[in-house]
C-alpha cells in the first residue's frame, strides 16, 4: 500500500537532518550533501534493491524485474545555499515510496525493473555548471569546459568531486546507465506562481522551454548631463529602456512565452552624464522552436531600431541557450489520466526552469513530470512550500504514472 | 593696445608647462596646478599689481584705479585629470590680457579698481567638492562637510590645501575679498554643443541653471525568469525604463530644460532574474526656478505612477540641488552688445554647468559670462579645443565688455 504521509515524514526527516536556520544546505560535493545522501541510502537499506553510485555521481538503486526493461523515477537532492525542502527532494523522496509501493505489491520481482535515481549535483549552485549528472547520464556533458570550474574559494570541481567518490574523466561511463532505460518519470514543486493562481494542486509539465540568452549592449556618446541638450544625445540608457519595454510586447503575443532582462550596468554610470553604454541581458523562454526563434528575432530588429533612433549602435553576445525539450505524448496522456486521478484536474503547463528530466529527455528516453504547487510561486528559499495535501496529492499521482507507465513498457516490448 | 593673439600664445604657454600626452594635468591642490599657478604670477611680475592668496587659496592681482569700487574678472587654472588646455584657464588668461590693456590705457591707474582672480578647485576633481574656493569667498562654503573629504589614495583635502599654505579653518576670512566688488565678468568654453550646432563664436551666459539630483529607486520582487509568467511578475526595471524614457517628455516642453538618468543599478542583477530592485539617478536642470520645480514635480508623480503600474514601490533620496542664477540683467545687456561687436551676433542660452561665476552672483555681486564656442561640444577631455579665432573674439569681446562695466560703475557709485 502505497503510503504518502509516510513521504511529508520522510522529507521532514531530511530536513532535520541537512537544514539551518538559513534553510536548506544540500549544495551538491559538500559534507552535508553527503549527509543527506547517506540517509538516502539507509532508507534503501530495508528494499531488495542493488544500489551504486555511477562515474558521475548519481546514485541509483535499482529492483530487479521480470523484465530487463526499466522504469526511472527521480530527482536531486543537492539544493542551493539556503533553498527549500522540496526542490528536488520531493522526486527523490515520492520515488522511494513509489519503489516501496511496487516491491511490496509484487514481493520484490516487479514485471519490469524499478530504478530510482538521485542525480548529482542539479543545481550547479556552487562550480556554476546545472544538470551535472543527468548531462553526464544523457552523454551530453563535456569534461573540458568544466573540469576547470572553482567555486567561490578557489577549489576545483575536480578535486570537490574526488573527495566524493568521483573522477571526472570517468565521467562518460554513466552513459552505460541508460541501458534498458524505457521510461522517467519526476515529481517535483513547480518553483513558480501558476497553479497557485490557478487554485491547483498538480499540474502535467508538457515540456521544458528553450532559452536564448544573450548580453545585448547599446554604446551611444557619454555627455555632461549639464551642457548637453536633449535633442543632441545619443543615449545608450534609452535605448536599452525602450527594449527593456519591448521585451514585454513581443513575449505577450505567445501563451506561455517570457522574455526578461534580468541585467542593467550604464557607464560612467554617474549622475552628472548620459549614459554613453548600457550593457542588458536579456533571457526569452518557449517551449514551442518557431516561437523562441520568432521572438529571438524580434528582439533583434527591436534593438537594432531602437539604437538607431538613439543614434547609437547595438551588439549581441550570446551567454548561452537550449533547445525547447517536449515530453514525450503518451506519458503526457497518462500523466493526464494520474493527476485527473490524484487531484481533480489536469493542467498541462511548460516549465521554464530546466530539470534533469530535460537531459533525460534530450537522450531519447520517454519523458514525463508532474509538479506540485509551489506556495506563493517562491523556491531557492527556506520559505519554499507546498501543502502537504498536495505533496500527498503528487505522490499519488507519481504512483498511478508509474502503474500505468510499467504496463506501457510491457506493452511496447 | 589688446592683444587678442598673445591669449592663444600664453595658453599655449601654460598648456607645454603643464599637460601630458594624456591632457591637462592641473588638478587642484597638486604639484602641477602649484606650477600653473607659479606660471601665472610670473605672468603678472610685469604689471603694477598687488598680488596675494586669499584665505581660501584664491589668487587676487589687483590693480589699484581711482576708485576702490572693484570690476573682477577671472576663472580657475585647475581642470580635470586628463582635461582640456581652455576649461577654467581661458578666462584667467584672457582677464589677464584685458588687465594689461587697462594698465597700459590708463597709466597703471584706471577709474575704478581692476581684479583679477584665479578661483581655487572649481573642479573638484580629487576631493569632490567643486567651486570650493568660490564658495568661501561667497560665504556659502561650510567647513565641517569638507574638512574630512579625502582623495582616492586617502590624502585628506586639509592636509592637501595645508602643503599649499591653505588652512581650512580660515575659510571664511575670504569673503574679506568681497568688499567693494562691483560687477564680475568671466569668460568660459562653453563645453557643450550649442554653439557649434548654431555656427556661432560666442554665446551671453544668461545665468546658470538650477539643478534637482535625486537617487530614485524602484522595489519590485526579484523572481525566477523562467518559472515566473509576465502577468504577475513586480519588475522593477520596467518602472525605471519608463521614467528613463518619461523624463525626456518632461524636459521636452521647456526650450533649454534637461533631465539625466546616469546611472541604472539592477538587483539581483543577474541574467536569470526579474529585477527586484532598480537604483537609478535623476539630475534636472532648469534656469526657471518654475519650470525646475515643474518637471521635478512631473517627475516624481510619473515615477509613483510608473511603481504602481508595475507593482512596485518608489523611494527618493535626495542626492543634492542648487536654485537657479540667474546673470545681472545690465551685464547681461552689455554683453549682448560686447559680443555682437565681437563676433557679429549676440545669442542668449543657460548654462547647464556651474561656474565659480555663480557663487560670485549668488554673494549679490553683479556678474555676466561668455562662452565661448566648444568644439565638437566636448570638455573634461584632452581633445576639448575652440578655434584660435574664436579664443580672439572671446578675449575682444571681455576686453569691451570690461570697459562698458567699468563706465556704469563709475555711473552708478
Amino acid at each position: 500500500m502505497l503510503n504518502a504521509k509516510r513521504t511529508v515524514k520522510d522529507l521532514k526527516e531530511l530536513r532535520t537532518l541537512t537544514a539551518t536556520d538559513g534553510g536548506g544546505q544540500r549544495v551538491a560535493w559538500t559534507d552535508t550533501w553527503l549527509k543527506a545522501r547517506e540517509w538516502f541510502k539507509d532508507k534503501l537499506r530495508d528494499l531488495p534493491v542493488e544500489v551504486h553510485q555511477d562515474a558521475a555521481g548519481n546514485i541509483w538503486a535499482t529492483l530487479k524485474g521480470e523484465s530487463d526493461q526499466a522504469l526511472l523515477m527521480g530527482s536531486h537532492l543537492d539544493c542551493v545555499p539556503n533553498g527549500g525542502w522540496l526542490d528536488g527532494c520531493l522526486g527523490v523522496v515520492a520515488g522511494l515510496e513509489v519503489l516501496r509501493r511496487i516491491n511490496t505489491q509484487y514481493n520484490g520481482k516487479p514485471p519490469v525493473t524499478i530504478r530510482l535515481v538521485d542525480w548529482a549535483d542539479e543545481e550547479g549552485a556552487r562550480f556554476g555548471r546545472s544538470l551535472l549528472g543527468s548531462s553526464a547520464f544523457a552523454g551530453t556533458h563535456t569534461i573540458a569546459a568544466d573540469r576547470g570550474r572553482t567555486d567561490r574559494e578557489g577549489v576545483r570541481l575536480e578535486d570537490a568531486q574526488k573527495k566524493c567518490g568521483v573522477d571526472i574523466d570517468r565521467f562518460p561511463e554513466a552513459g552505460a546507465e541508460r541501458k534498458n532505460a524505457a521510461a522517467y518519470l519526476e515529481l517535483h514543486i513547480e518553483q513558480g506562481p501558476v497553479l497557485e493562481r490557478k487554485g491547483l494542486a498538480l499540474g502535467v509539465v508538457t515540456g521544458t522551454k528553450g532559452v536564448e540568452r544573450w548580453g545585448i549592449n547599446f554604446t551611444g556618446q557619454a555627455a555632461h548631463s549639464g551642457s548637453t541638450p536633449m535633442n543632441v544625445r545619443k543615449d545608450a540608457l534609452a535605448a536599452a529602456a525602450k527594449l527593456a519595454l519591448e521585451i514585454r510586447s513581443i513575449a505577450g503575443k505567445h501563451a506561455d512565452a517570457v522574455c526578461t532582462m534580468g541585467s542593467v550596468k550604464t557607464w560612467p554610470g554617474i549622475v552628472t552624464a548620459v549614459v554613453g553604454r548600457c550593457e542588458t541581458t536579456l533571457d526569452q523562454r518557449d517551449l514551442d522552436p518557431k516561437v523562441l526563434k520568432q521572438m529571438f528575432e524580434e528582439a533583434q530588429a527591436k534593438s537594432r531600431q531602437f539604437a538607431e533612433e538613439e543614434g547609437c549602435t547595438v551588439e549581441w553576445e550570446k551567454i548561452w541557450s537550449i533547445e525547447p525539450i517536449p515530453f514525450h505524448p503518451e506519458l503526457l496522456a497518462f500523466c493526464d489520466e494520474s493527476v485527473q486521478r490524484a487531484s481533480g484536474t489536469a493542467f498541462r503547463l511548460p516549465s521554464g526552469p530546466l530539470h534533469d528530466a530535460a537531459e533525460v529527455a534530450r537522450a531519447g528516453i520517454p519523458t514525463v513530470m508532474i509538479f506540485t504547487q509551489s506556495l506563493k510561486g517562491i523556491s531557492h528559499n527556506k520559505i519554499e512550500d507546498t501543502l502537504e495535501e498536495h505533496i500527498e496529492m503528487g505522490v499519488t499521482a507519481l504512483d498511478s504514472l508509474a502503474s500505468r507507465t510499467m504496463k506501457w513498457i510491457l506493452e511496447k516490448r
